[in-house]
Order: C-alpha cells, then structure tokens, then sequence
C-alpha cells in the first residue's frame, strides 16, 4: 500500500487568509475584592481571532507583597491553555492577558506573552501587540550596552527601553513616555506595575487599544466586544500616542505629549476589513459598518448581473450583506464551513483525493445550483484557495461566479504586525486583474478601489502600505523578521 | 477575595440546542492498494457535528491475516483523537470510523465505538448509530444465557444477537438480517467484517445512512457531506430496512426482507431541522431546502410587520434565510458567534459578571439598533438562552423582537436517539404559546405548524413523536437510558 | 550528519530479565466510613513490581445503589495514572486493583484491569493474575453460544464463565466454583460484587494470594508486602483451591471443594527466585530467607576462590549475601544502578557509543578493581546483558570474574503466566554450561541445581517447569499466546 | 465517608533527604559528523540524581548559519521530557545540557536551562551549577544600568556579566574571565557559543567539573560516571578557577588566571558523603571511597557491639558496607526500597494509616528479627524519617537499633547550592547528640567527627560550611534565597 505523509496546518493557511497578531488585555480592581483572572479569561477568549499560537496571563494582588507576579503561559488555544486550577492559583486583582499569533520572532513558548520582568523598580509584566520598524537599531545599541535578549520578540526590546528610562525617571509612566521617544513603530501595550495599569498606544494609532468598566473595575482591551464579553462598559479609545495611567490613587491620567495631529495617525485598515471582529468599534468607527459599506462600493464601482450574492465564510460574510443591500441582488449562503476543524486537523497527503479547503468548507449545491453567483471575499493573498472555491461553485452548479474583494490587491508588504508573504507569492503581484481572473477561474473580478478605503472609515487617517506601498513612518531597510530562530 | 469555582460545559448546553448522538462512516478499497484510515478521518470530520464526546476507526487489512483489526479510540474531537502517527498505523484497505455523543450509556472510553469484538467467525467492528426500544429484554434474554456486558451501549447488544445469530448462518449478513428481527428502535450499522463491508437500516429509517463511491472504494456515511469531503460521488441512500453488503467478490448485494411499505418508514425529522448538515441530502431531500420551506412557511403562517429577519448562529441561518425569501424582509446578521469555544471553556460562576451565553454570542448593534427583528431558532428546548438573547438584542438597541421557531414545541420524550431534556425541563410543557413568549421577553412566538413538518420533506413519512407524543413504533415501558454509570 | 533512530524500550528487556504478569488487590471496609480507594493505590505501588504495562481501580459504596461501579484504569505505572481528583472521585468502601504485564493477549487499554461486566445479577469487577491452559477450549465451546469477546485476555473467559454459572446458583460464590470447575491453570483472582470481597486460587496455587486485615477493613492482595505498605496485619494465604468469600454478614466464608492434597499443589517457583518482593512471605516461606538459601547452596555446591562477592542490582543482591555468608567472601556493591531509568528511556541506535545497559549499570571500579569476583544473578535468560556485564566488570579492573545462578537453565516454556521467550533466544537451550560459560566470557559458571529447588522453599510442592519441562498439568496443544493483535 | 485530601510530594522529602541542585554536560564533536543531542540525553540521564525537577537541552550546527541554536526544556525527569522527535530535531554537533533542582529561584519553566540568550555577539547557551553569595549586588548594579530580569535564576546575572564584559573583549574566554572577576560563589559553567564549547569553575571549586573525549568529540561534565555512561574516557578535570575552552581550531586552551593555590580551594564535602554518584570520581577522590572510609571511621571512633550492619538505602549503602569491613559484624540488606515510586507519589493524609516512609521503604523482617543492628545513613536532616525507620526496625524484629550517620550534624545554612532547611528545622540545631537519639528513638547514635571530614578525602581542601558555620567566602549578608515568586 502506498505511504502517505501528512502534516499539520493551520486554517488560516488553509483559506489563503492574512494572519493576525496579537490581542492584549487588562485589568485592574480597585475595590481589590475581584480576583481578575477570570474575566481577563473570558476577554482572551473574546480577541482569539487575534492570535491562535499562544497565549497567556499575569496576575498581582496589589494588597500582597509588592512585586509578586503569578502568571501562566502555554501554546495553543485560550481554552485549551488554562483550566479551573489555573485560574483559581491566579488570584489577584490586577493582571494582564495576551493571546499571539507571530508575525515576527518564532513560534515558541519562550516568546509568549506577558512578558514578566524583574527591573531596578520591581517588577512589570507587559503585552504588546505591533512590530517595531527600528529594532535592529535599538538592539544593537542595547547590545552594546551589555543587554542580553531571551526572547526573538519586538516586546523585549520595548520592556528594556522603558527599564533604562526607568533609572532615570519618578514614574512607571515617565519610563513609558521616555521609551516611547526610542521606539518607532506600531504598538499597543498593556503594562501592569505593582500599584498602575498602564496602556499606551503609538502616535500613529496602527493598532487599537480601548478603555473600558466595570464596577469598581477599569479595563483595557484590543477591541470593544472583549468589553462585552465581560459586561464591561465601553468608556473611550486610547489615542494614537497617548498614555493611560490607571490607580486607584488617582484614577486615570492620560500623558498625551506623544500625540500628534489627527490627520497624522493611521490606522492599520486591515483591522476594519479583516482582523477586527464585526461586533467591535475601533476609534468609534463600526467594523460592521465598514465593511457593509465596503460590499455597497464594491456594488456601485463593480455591479454585476446575478441572481446571488454569498460570502466566502466567515470573514466575507458581511461584505457580501452589504452587496446584496446595495444592488438588491438577494443574498444567500453558498458554503457550510466545518466549524470543528477550526484550527488543526491533519493535512491530506499530496496525492490523496482530499483536498484540506473541502474538509474546510463545501458549497451548499441546493442553494446555488442555476444560479449566477457574487462571491465576495476580504481579500484575495496567494490566490490558491479562490481558485478552488470557484472550482467547488461550478460543480455545485452555479452557471457564473463573479468574484468580488473587499480590499485592494496586496502587492507591500507590512511592517507593522499583519503576516503578509513574500511578494513573489501574492498572486496579484505583477498580473492585472484579468490575468488574476483567469487564474482563479472566475467569470469576472473586481478589487475595492483605493480611494473607498478611507470612506469605508468615514475618512479616518489610515495605513493602507500593504495595497499602496505608502506607510506612515520609512519602512527599516534592514529585514526585521525572524531574526534568530530555536 | 471572592473564591469562584466553575464547571466546564458544553456549546450545546449554552446555547441549549438538542443533542444529537452518532455518527458513522465505513469504507471498502477493493484494489486493496489504499489506506483508508485517513478517508475515514476526513469523513469523521465531516460527521463530527453528530457527536463531539467521542470517536475511534478500527482497520483491516484484507490482504492481511484474517481478523486483525487496528483500531483507536479517544475521549473528545476527532482531530484531537487522531495524530500522523495513528493514522500511519491504523494501515488497512477496509475499516469503519464513529462519532459519538451520548444519548444513552454513560460518556467513558469503554462506551467508545467502533466496537471490537471477536466471535465465533472470526472478528467485527460495528459502528452504531440510533437507540432501541427493546434493550432490557434483549439484556435480559441474553444474561439468563450468561451474557456478560462491558458497555452500557445498545450496540453491544446487537453485536450479541449477531454473534448469536452467527452460530447458525452461512453469512454475516444472514446473521445481521436474522439479528434485525429481534431488536427494535432506531440503527443505521456499518459493520466491518474479515472481507465484506455491511450497511444496514432499521426498518423506518429513523437515522440516515447513505452509499457512496470513490474509484476502487466504496463508502458508507451518515450524511452525503461526509461524501462530499473525501471527494466521493454519491450512489444512492441504505433504504430503511435494507442490509447492503460490499465485497470484490459480490460487489453490493443488498437484502430487502425487512423492508416495510415506504409509508410505513418514518424519518426523524429532526434530522431535517437541526442534525444534518446543512449540504446534506437525506433520502433525496436536501437539508438545506427543508430549513428554506420551514422558514418560508413560518413567514406564510406567523408573518410579522418588521425591519430585519436574523437567525440564531448557526442553526438557525438557513431558515431565516427562507423566511427572508418568502416575507420580503431583509436577511441579516444579527449576531457575532465566537468560533473558538466551539466546545468546551469554563462556565463562568454563578457570581460572575459574565453570562456563558454572551461569551459565545455578541449581538451586532450597527445591524439591529433601531429596528424591529424576526430572530429564527430552529428550536426552544428549556428556553433558558432564548430568555438571554431576546434580552440582549434589546439591549443592543432591537425596538422589536419577534421570535419564530422552525420546529413545533418540543412535549414528549424521543426514544430513538435524540436527547431531549426531562419533560419538566421543557418551556413548552404545560405552557402556552403566549406563556412562552411572555417567559422569554419576546413580542411575539411562532413555532411551525405540526401539519407543516412532512411538507418541508416533500411529504416523505417521518417521526415527529418528540412533538406529537405519537411514535411509528410502541415507546418502552421500562426507562431505558442510564442504567448503568461508571 | 547521521540519522540515528531510537526505539523506547522496557527496563525488563535490558537487564534480560524474565517479566512478571500481574498483581492483584481488594479491599472491603465493613464499617462503611472509610473510602479504599487511597489503600488500594498505595497496595498496587507495593505491587508495581509485579507489571507496570497498565493499572486500574474499581470500587463501589455498598450503601450505595446495588451495582454502581467507578473505575479508572490507565496505561504506565500506579503514581502516572491515577492523581489526587483520581482517588477522591472513586468514591465506594469497596474495591479491587490491578496491576498488569501482558504474558498473553496485547498490550492495550482494553485489556486492562479489573475487568468490570454487567451480568444477570448486576455488576462484578474482576481482577486476575494467571493463565490459563485451555482457553482455546473454553472459548470456542462460549461462541458456539454466541459470545463476543471484547479483550483478548483470559480474565473475560473466567468472567463468562462465572456468567453462564451464575444462571443456575444461588450465590456468586457458587458461580465462581462452578466456573473453577471448567477453568484449568493458573489463576488468582480478587472479585467484587455488590455486597461481597471474593479471592479465589487455582488447585495448584501457582500464583500466590493473601488475605489481610486492618480495623474494620478485610484485605485481599499478590503479597504480603502490600499488606504492610498500607499498614494491614496479615492474617494468612488464600490456600490453593480455596474460595473465600468476605461479607459484613458472614464474616469470612471459606469454600476449599476445589482443594487438593498439598502434595498435588504447584507453586510457582520463581515468584521465590525473582517476581516476589524479598519483603513478602508466600505460603508462609519468606522469599527474602529462599534468596539467602539459594546464595548459601551455590556457595555449597559451586565453591569459587575469590575476593568479593556481588549481586546484579537488585535481584541478585539477597542471594550475593547468601554466598557470602557461606563462603566467607566479603558482599560488596559492584555496580551503581541508574535508578531513575526505572521504565522506559530512549533506545540507543545500534551505531550509537551507548549500551543499554550501559545507561542502567556502572560497574564501581573502586570496589572490583584488582579482585576476583563472585557475580550473582537470578537467571540467565537469552544471556545478552551477563556478556555485557562481566565485560564491564572486567574493563573496571576485576581480574576474575564467576558467574553463579540462583536458579537453573531456562529450557522450557511456561504456561502459567510467566513471560518466558522463544526456546531458540533460551541461551541455555541446547548448550551446556561450559558453552555458555565461554559465550557470556565469564571465568566460571554455575546454576543452582534442580534439586535445590524444593529445598529453598522447605520442600513447598513447586512448580518448575520451565526449568524441567515437567509440568503439574498437561499443557496445552494450542498456541494459547497473541491469538489477537489490535 | 471521610473525605481525604492528599498532596504529591517528592522522595527527597519522604526520606528526609538534602537536595541537591543542578548538573551540566556539554559535548562537540569537532569531526561535524556526529549529532551530540542522543549523548546529552544520556549523559544527563546519569546525573538525573543532581537535579530532578526540569531539564534541557541546546545545540548547534558549527557548520550552520552562526547562532543559529535548538533548544527544549521541560519540567520533570530527562526521560519524561525528550522522546525520539526531540531527539532527531536537536539536530548539531556541539550542545549543552542541564538538570536542575532548585535551591534558589522558584521551580518554573522560566528558571529551567540552558539559559539561550542572544547578545552582542550573537549567541550564548549556558547551563550552570551552584549558587553564587554577591547576586544582591550584582543584581543593584545591572539594574542601575537598565537589565530586565526575565528569570530568577544565577545563571542570567552571570549571563549578563559575560555580555557586559563581551562588549570590550576579543573572545567570549576573555568575556568569561572578566565575569569571573565580578561574581563570587559557586559556580561551574558550561557554555556554548557558536564554535566554542567553554567551561569554568570557580576559584574554590566548590561544584565538580571533569573533561572527557570520546573519538572526535570533546565532553565536559559535571561527574565522571557521565562519561562512562557515553563511553567517553575521563581526562581530567577542570581545575578550580579554571576557564577551558575548546574548538577545533585550537583544541583545549586553558586561563589559569582566576586560579588560586590549592590550600585555598574549598570542595563542597557534600558531594562525596550524598550528591555524587559512588562511581564517580571527583578531583581524583573516589566517591565510592571516601564513603567506604567514613563507614570505616565511624566504625573505628564509634564502636558498637552488635550483629547486622545495614544501610538506609540507597544513600547510606557504602559507608554501611565501610562499617562492616572495618568491624568485621556482618553486611546485610535491611530494608525493600520500593523502586517505582522514585519521585513522586500521592502523599497519604494526616489520617490515613498509611504513611509516606513505609510506601518507600519496608523493613527486611527475616534480616533483622532477633537482630541488634547497626544502621547507617548519610545524614539527618529534619529527623523526621530516622525516627520512623528506627520504630520500623523496631517492630519487624530488631532488638537494638544504633544509628551512626556518616557526616557530622547540619547546624548551619549552605550559600553555595546545597538545599538546607532554615535553623529551627534541623533536628541538631540546639541539641545534644543524646537528645537527638532520644528523639529517633535509637539506642545509640553517632556522627561522624569534624575532623574525619579532611581525612575521607585524602586531605583535599573542602569547605564543611553546613556543619561548622565556616566559609571558605564571606557569606551574604541578604537573603539571597526566594526574592522573586511566580
């Protein structure tokens, strides 16, 4: 009998979609009654589209011993990571969770977050999501100055940076502030000190950052429904460049001396068309209504005759709402995805009759069987995966399948923190829209145009480098990925 | 500090949806040249909605000695069950796979299926799904004659009575058929003997079973989408009653003796309405055009002045989808569904701020402020987070919130292998429609009619007992579930 | 560079030593207060020695509901599989244990033990050490009556057995004499059912059983090493052929119908030589005082002149200070044992530097260096790791080294559970001691004779067959081993 | 019932045991030809008794992209934590490996090594044994100059002094030595960087580090029985204060420059009476040897008239078998040691009749009964088990128990690795010898002399700190133990 060999994958890799990096979150009770934990338990959960390779979580009692840290990292899944016992050893009423998906630095648990760090002031434990574009620089110049790096991860950097300010400065926050003056790039971080929950957000504001409560409890989180998620309150976004120092002693003060001009900042746009969940709202614009907005102007720029509108699942899915809206083209449900392959299963073999985006997803035949077909997906990577859908539509029956994408095509890449292949392997890099049309078997393509990316976000500045080759602060010129590897 | 403690659960206790009970695949290579255990994996996965407790595939080799069977079996989901390796080393050309949730027989790794048995001829495996009504007689009649039991599944019976059976017929298959005359309820079997591949049917087709075919191998699943994943064409259902048997020798032979008139066959026609995948066709009616005409029906007889017709993920879609269609009201997505506690987290405490339901359920406030919502479930089992979700779109800003249900009232007990809740649990027992609405918060409760449910299956004879109390066979007088617990 | 590849293997394999099957406890507490599940654990670490293939516990509450059992078993060792929510969920004031080294049928989690059935009058656990010698017998004449088999061991043949008898008696007891009369080998078993502790030993007495007390608690195990691990008082041996039956009601009932005359009975003797712990007494001779005599009897018969006596770590050390005492020799320590490779580790490749054995033994070329050397061994079985050993003693310095045997050749098979290879891997088998003596390259060699045997056990009727080829029943003409594979 | 409560507890407290700390190896094979891992793994496997609760292992292809490291670490046993995948992924040929108890820093994943960290000039990986009396300071003043802490380990404080040093030295060597002139304590290190394999030891010596070669490759280890263990032959070696480095470009090089002269050099005496293995040699002493020769003084300085000499197992075996030689009372194996339950086991509950010493160990009854024996053991620590072992005697049989414990009492802390509990739990701390035997409940009881300590080593210069409260190195005047928990 033949052998075959498998591997495992990832369903990311699987449906051809860009991969998110991290979530953070935090929280800080002051009634200092409430073990956090769970709640920061319940809030990973809610951001695990954000990062699917690790996670984890660092807890304090502010009424114990200063400086006494328990935290627990693992590989994997939020639920997978901890259990009751877990939570239960984590007993205090400050903390910090992350969950991580690398885009820089390996895939291992040493690279987990929080990171937790003895420094000259005691000890902090800190989540970041972003990538930094001067890493190599301030390695380099930390390097030089007798540093020694444990992890592959920007994170490390940044925690170093603010330990040297720190010998010079009264505060946590000023350390933060002084840190903030060295590194360049996109970052959101959450940083737990003995006493102070503090989040600061880069000046150009690329990845969000949120403030929420809950009784006597004030939160941090990437996005808005990990404050639902919890029964938390939404209070406000942290501004591009601001610091939000938060203590019972004071409340929350806010260090905005690194901000700059609104129309300076520039939000990662991908966080509205994919990474973002639909339920949340970053810097007071609805995910959900950008992207419904985006299927309206894929409709008027790019109509087209049919009898069905359907989205690939589930990221295409209200995009393909906002279509059917538009040009009263009814929408539809073309494909039951398997919701229990979620993340892992073992890869068919080369030569097996299985192919993984089938055990992933199968077009529902009754539903667009005669029927000439809009498909509509966030975006289109390497190409390999659009082409087999198509495929799976002709055979279920559809007579057409127009595909539309609610972004532009990926030609850059990304220097702060979306995954993005090298440019040889995105299929719109050097091919017009026909030639990538005729590739993935469609009978017509059309891409969301430049100039809708900003009205999809009511005109918020925004990053749109992956599409443009245009970004907000000079890309490094040194390669700033995977560095070292384990 | 507040201690809490916390229960891990279930999706389907959450969001408080039936449960159903087995899942079984079998597959034959005649050419004897292909492993079929990863087919069997890929066809488990595609089953695996039918039971996420446990699951197992026995092989064999027909090239191999007789009766050496490799089998594994695990607590939990299939791609957490199996690795490379397993799948290397379950090395054989015919083998059968199960999935499984416990409607009756408590959840251990000893009440694992297949079952592996070795008999008089040699050895079976047996992969099961349904529930008889005759258990205690059989077990009864079987231990007077020094029958021992080391499960507390139905299917040990009935591999009993075949090995019984056995001892007095020329075939497997004689020994099935003779075996089909002494239990009675609900069985779709794939059987595995030394060279043969058997399907077989309870006389009324409670629980489906198809034939299937991929080159040199021939197929046997519970649902065409199994079918569908490994790339295998569908040939025709297992009719109720039927025992099919394959072998290179005979190819299929099929034995109808216990075949009853078609009117006298009765389908579940839960299968219809929330079991099956929605991609599934079920003795040639499609799953997803039955939950179309619910849906459409329901608009027809409940129809409801409104802004948004929305169902409740996942189940729920394809009817709101119909009832969309029919009612001219808008289909929508009304909630965000965190795909990542697919199954199992930690409940929150009885204490805590947040609820289980919201944990996997977010309502999309941009899709519903302000307007008055269909919402769709396929079903209200104790209404517990119908109460919750009508509360929360509410909360996110719905003016309205009428619910339709595509299912008439769960009343009565099912014996043939869906787990419905103690008749005291039920919201709809001894209550009122209006009671109902009122309990849940609702404006207003339709359930579909009872004279709907065989026009949504084309009229196809079906069991609907679990609403009517009226069952194509006499229910048991003993209580047949539970007996026994490890 | 090379790839090397690695294979685990057991610690058993590489020292060359002849493996142990099983070993069994119960435990029933009278007073009903005290849960024996934490005895049960502590009595099977005492029995590791006797299989460390995979475990199990089973228990009830007899105030309980008459026939609910909780069982865990688990394959590795008793301290890996079981854990504290372990013990404290098997909840029941009685119970059986079993610890088990596969001598027939595979090695999986089905064939662990205790074997728990449900039958006509409710629900036994089972726990047995032995083989039987007609099972292919049994088994086929239980087919023909349409029995299935779950395990391919013969402890599911007893239980249907004591199954098919329990149909026609008043009492399990009767049963299991009943059954006694159809079962033919060797076998100590250690029942629970409902209300009763059952122990019951082969005519023969192969395998050894105690019986014990502690307080209001009765006790049944392999040795009495277990005894006093959990603080219980001996009371004295099961006697071969006797049924005792354990009741609050009756107290201890003891059926000896299956007794035969003492000189008919048959122990097996190696659990003396080697299986036994040295701290147990077995039919009242203390395995510790037959090890010193055995050493004394080769000082007798096989006198060498030399400087030093020492043992293979650990079973030959008792005898090493039998032969020094004889002979005046200093004992000494000649090697350090690598005591926390206990079980398994990583295979050295065959192209590798290392040795197996190696890993496990250092000689102490301190303590050898210059000497000439008495080695101690209890058995030579395929005579591989005594070549190794008196090379390493050697290469430390000894300037000779005699091997002597504490028990005589391996030449026969042994079909009453001891796991003996292949006569062809029998180093003995058609050599004499000279030859064997120049291939394990040792200066001299002795066994201890045939006739020492009865006298190391004060004239105990033994059985020693493996050594003789004579055996006290006719062995069987099947291949009784490995008929299944899974 | 009762509900028990129990708590897994380790073997070294059960026997009331010292524990001790760490072990390192380190092996290049200049040929480039041969993968070390395999020969880490078993190398660390024999120093598995300096360190049971996490280990490690680094490599490195020197025919690789520079810097480019494998590592994994795990808690638990060598033979627990790497299987075969491990094995064959850790694929170069140069590498280090660590075990490790902890005596400071807690027992986290974080504090396992090999420490990989990357620094100026690439990358380091180092593992380390001992403990180190000015980390306070070090620590003050790395702070001072921005360090983050990521572990709370030694080694990452010595790790930083070498990175420092580096930034103005020409090798890693000179970075070492320059380290060496910071730091004070105890300390043998072995490290790896790109194409050196380094090892040191501090000025006193007071942890082993020996040298050895095996064909082309080069070891370093931190006992000789390592080397026999990989069939490598022992050098030498390294000498107190010694850096050796090795490449192949200039063999083994040596800095003397941190040497001393010998009469100041200070061997932890603890490692020949309990750390090392009997077969190893440390600086050309014997273990096995100096054990012997404290049996033999004890002999000679406390005599006693009786019949049986035993030892505790397995630590007091060798001086047991010193006494008897010296005393001419015969040698004899006194107590079963249960070998299975090596590490860790579920700890029976206060109320239980079970207890934790008699699930180890169980008296030899037909050894000892009638009996008036000597029993030996290596120290007394707390007390609380010799108590327990003497009663034990006691009721097997002996007639008179005398205890004589082969080093002197413990009266004072251990600054340099060795895990001595605080004052008040030492059982010697404020008592006289005969209230000690009065609480053991021995008849006689004696230590070993002070100034027996020299002579069991052949006068080597040792430090006996932990008996007589003077150091070779002025001990902190912090607490250096436990600042940091997680």
């Amino acid at each position: 009998m033949h052998k075959r060999t498998y591997g495992i994958f990832d369903a990311g890799e699987i449906l051809d979609e860009p991969r998110e990096e991290c979530g953070v979150f935090g929280m800080y009770d002051f009634s200092g009654e409430e073990n956090v934990a769970p709640s920061i338990y319940y809030g990973l959960l809610a951001l695990q589209h954000r990062g699917q390779e690790s996670c984890g979580i660092a807890v304090s009692d502010t009424n114990g011993p200063k400086g006494k840290v328990l935290s627990r990292k693992g590989m994997g899944l939020v639920n997978e990571t901890f259990d009751e016992d877990d939570l239960d050893s984590l007993c205090g009423n400050i903390g910090v969770g992350h969950v991580r998906y690398s885009t820089a630095g390996a895939s291992t648990i040493e690279n987990a977050q929080p990171l937790v760090l003895h420094y000259i002031k005691g000890t902090l434990a800190m989540a970041h999501n972003g990538n930094l574009v001067n890493s190599p620089e301030l390695k380099r110049d930390l390097s030089r100055n007798g540093a020694i790096f444990q992890t592959t991860i920007d994170s490390e950097l940044i925690a170093y940076e603010i330990a040297r300010a720190r010998t010079a400065t009264r505060s946590v926050e000023e350390a933060v502030s002084l840190a903030m003056g060295k590194i360049q790039g996109a970052y959101s971080l959450v940083i737990m000190s003995p006493r102070k929950l503090i989040g600061a957000r880069d000046p150009f504001g690329f990845r969000p950052l949120c403030i929420g409560r809950r009784g006597s409890a004030w939160v941090l989180a990437s996005e808005s429904c990990a404050l639902d998620t919890i029964g938390a309150e939404f209070v406000r976004d942290v501004e591009p460049g601001e610091i939000v120092s938060i203590s019972p002693r004071y409340g929350i003060r806010s260090d905005r001396s690194h901000c700059q001009r609104s129309s300076k900042t520039a939000r990662c746009i991908f966080e509205y068309i994919y990474f973002g969940r639909a339920d949340s709202e970053i810097d007071k614009i609805s995910v959900y209504k950008s992207r419904i907005q985006a299927g309206r102007f894929l409709a008027q720029d790019s109509p087209v005759d049919a009898d069905l509108v359907i989205g690939v699942p589930e990221s295409g899915n209200v995009a393909a709402l906002g279509f059917s809206m538009e040009s009263g083209i009814p929408f539809g449900q073309g494909f039951v995805k398997n919701g229990y392959v979620g993340r892992t299963f073992i890869k068919p073999s080369q030569h097996s009759r299985e192919s993984a985006v089938q055990v992933k997803l199968n077009p529902l035949r009754h539903a667009v069987e005669g029927k000439r077909v809009v498909m509509i997906d966030d975006s289109i990577v390497r190409g390999t995966t659009s082409d087999r859908i198509v495929r799976m539509l002709r055979d279920a029956g559809a007579t057409e399948v127009h595909m539309r994408v609610s972004s532009p095509p990926f030609l850059y890449p990304c220097y702060f923190g979306t995954d993005i292949p090298e440019r040889e392997q995105l299929i719109a890099y050097r091919r017009s829209s026909e030639e990538v049309c005729r590739l993935i078997g469609a009978d017509s393509l059309a891409y969301l145009g430049m100039d809708r990316l900003p009205q999809i976000v009511d005109g918020l500045p925004i990053c749109s480098g992956c599409f443009s080759g245009k970004y907000p602060i000079e890309p490094p010129t040194e390669d700033i990925r995977g560095e070292y590897e384990r």
